[in-house]
């Protein structure tokens, strides 16, 4: 599988070309089409920009990192010459006309923005599923949830239409989709990725961020967005790392727990420590998560709900609503909690490099699946899967998905959690369980 | 009238003594025991200390820059040795135990931490009336509001009970009864002055910060409990002036803006600019104000509101309650609010020097009264003092008040508001008015 390291060394060294990259995801697009990664796509003004990236190219002159590389982004997000439409029918009166700073980055690094990617309805929720737009599926099996709600994004990567994605996680929203289709994905600190420009969802859990098919990759993607190098990030030879168990107990499906301890038994065997730890502020932080950003969301759309809310379809609808009537105290008790969270994981990260998990805690439920079993017995889809990730989005820490083990033909995910602004000793940890995943460890 | 900078000159050169200033403060207590400033003192164990450091000032080790000189603390700081009570029965879950940090660093500075001082009950509220400790009393006029919720602070300092007082500022909890006193209160920035060790009233606008008798000694406290310096701030040969006229308009009782005009008719005259300018979010921040210091008051209190809210008084129990019940839709309105006002003052201040107006809008009305006369025609009190300062508080710009000419032997003030972080140069402006105000100007 093509990564975007490869593909710009290819270029480089004139084995490639933008347009033959950009041809190729239009094949891809083509083939996957069934899939509905792409919000909107105009192959031509593409096919324009692409060569012109491949003349400037052959003049020498030298080209930034991301020359010639196509970059979808997520429909929440301005670019030039593209609409947004947040996946919804409802006016997006809080976004701006801007471009986003990000995609400005991508673009001066010589990036082909080509396409925007599909997404769960303003980006409110995780599974894919859209009204509007028509559902994001699974490409392992389309009957099943890409994960959401950067759908497209993750979809994209997956099926090779450009290289990399553009993202943007606030419960989870890179790391599921990324964990459902089998690609890495990576929420850096709080803050890191400047967002204007976009569509916020809840703006003090927001991050934006890349999904693409390796890590390195995700961290060319990363550099450049956030403007912040990673290249002094490194692994200590046995990196210290520990399993939040008390939390993950009765929330994963078997198939997904065996995945898991066959890594930690291969880590513990090679002399890594592996420590079972409670961080018991993680459930906490979940079911604080909740209130938080449905007052945030209802407060970003509260003109278009003020006015009838018919834009909304009845996936959203509802916890907006719900958003209105959330009291003061509770979002006041949510930010609270999020002090309390960020500090006992910051605690627990000052003995480790990083927290290590399962980043699905179940294998793509079904489209349409609202509960689903687990070790522990039925709990709903939302559970699972945003419970598995969002405190940490919550917290402003940084967490990274990586793929694992597929079982029965899905993927299957590990999820590590670093403190906050460790961003590039995360990138150097998921490299080094990278490189061991693909050696079969 | 004794300063700090007098006091300690004194000290240096052997002709005072803690003991003596600490017996001179007895003195000014006992004959304004009727005005009702301190929640709580013990001479003897004062004496002691008093004593301790007039020991240790004979041994010729250098001493720190307050040494010796009786400051007082509102009785919401924790002081080893002392009470915290808050000026309410209500228990104090959220106060933790240790002292706060900013008394440490005063008694680390040499400072005789002798006494406590009453305040509106749990800081809520800004004319000094109590159920629980009885009502603060203007030392002008003791049938008028001394101001609150820093009463016995400001008190204190007018009558010479101590040298210098430590308030704090939620909503003009230093400035208002600073001006209704005679005496100079400084708010800084925002997060300038440690507020751990402290009872919150509403922790995103909350400021510690000094009463005093002098804008050097305003700084002197403000350097030792914020540990920065304020040397670097200086003034403009002729500093740039603004006055919000238009939101100053009706605001005024007729005899405070008689002074006010008076004080800029000199300055016009001297060529020094002061511009009208119109800063129209000063009123949205006012509005956005209430609910946001409700509700984070009431989620501080939320234990005892919970158990029956028995120990707050009917002058704070019903707007606690009603923090209970704000949407979190009217307090991230407030959040936004803040962020446009914050804006719109850096905007406006990249102009000027200082926003200057009068920091009490009114004269000090009388205790029990509700409703007052200005130019506009009748208002709350609540409205014409609390409006006067508390949305530089909320926007968290540093803002100074110092006393203007008297009008009926009642204190006028003027407040100069600056910058974010421009704390220094505020304290530089503030001594040149002081100077140009005591030569008569």
């Amino acid at each position: 599988m093509n990564t975007i390291s490869e593909a710009a060394s290819a270029l480089r060294e004139g084995r490639s070309s933008a347009r033959a990259l950009l041809d190729a995801s239009r094949v891809a697009a083509e083939s996957a089409a069934s899939l509905n990664a792409l919000a909107w796509v105009d192959w031509d003004q593409a096919g324009r920009a692409a060569d012109a990236l491949d003349a400037q190219a052959r003049t020498g002159v030298p080209v930034g990192p991301l020359h010639g590389i196509p970059i979808s982004i997520k429909d929440l997000f301005n670019v030039a010459g593209m609409p947004t439409r947040g996946g919804t029918r409802a006016p997006l009166h809080e976004l701006g006309e801007a471009e986003a700073s990000l995609v400005t980055r991508l673009r001066e690094a010589g990036a082909l923005i080509f396409a925007k990617t599909n997404l769960h309805e303003v980006a409110l929720g995780a599974t894919g599923e859209n009204r509007w737009t028509g559902d994001v599926c699974n490409p392992f099996d389309p009957s099943r949830q890409a994960g959401g709600s950067s759908s497209g994004a993750a979809v994209a990567v997956a099926r090779g239409i450009g290289l990399g994605a553009v993202g943007s996680d606030t419960g989870g929203s890179i790391r599921i989709p990324a964990a459902f289709c089998g690609v890495v994905g990576f929420k850096a600190s709080y803050g890191a990725v400047p967002l204007d420009g976009g569509l916020h969802l809840s703006w003090t859990c927001d991050h934006a961020g890349p999904l693409a098919r390796s890590v390195a990759d995700c961290a060319l993607l990363f550099e450049v967005m956030s403007g912040r190098s990673t290249r002094h990030g490194a692994v200590a030879r046995k990196p210290r790392l520990a399993v939040p168990e008390t939390w993950l107990r009765g929330r994963l499906q078997p198939a997904v727990r065996e995945v898991f301890e066959r890594l930690v038994a291969s880590l513990r065997a090679d002399g890594i420590t592996v420590d079972a730890v409670d961080v018991p502020l993680i459930t906490r932080g979940w079911e604080a998560y909740t209130p938080l950003v449905r007052a945030e969301a209802a407060w970003v759309h509260r003109r278009a709900l003020a006015d009838g809310g018919e834009g909304f379809s009845e996936l959203v609808a509802p916890p907006l609503r719900a958003g209105l009537t959330v009291p003061a105290a509770d979002y006041i008790a949510s930010l609270k909690m999020r002090d309390a969270l960020a500090a006992q994981l910051e605690a627990m990260l000052s003995h480790y490099d990083a927290l290590i998990m399962p980043g699905n805690a179940v294998l793509p439920p079904k489209r349409g699946q609202t509960d689903i079993e687990t070790e522990g017995g039925m709990m709903s889809v939302r559970d699972a899967v945003l419970g598995q990730t969002a405190s940490f989005s919550f917290a402003g820490v940084p967490a990274l998905v990586l793929p694992t083990a597929p079982v029965d033909g899905l993927p299957t995910s590990l999820q590590l959690v670093a403190r906050r602004d460790a961003d590039a000793s995360l990138l150097a940890l998921g490299r080094w369980f990278e490189a061991r995943l693909t050696a079969g460890a």
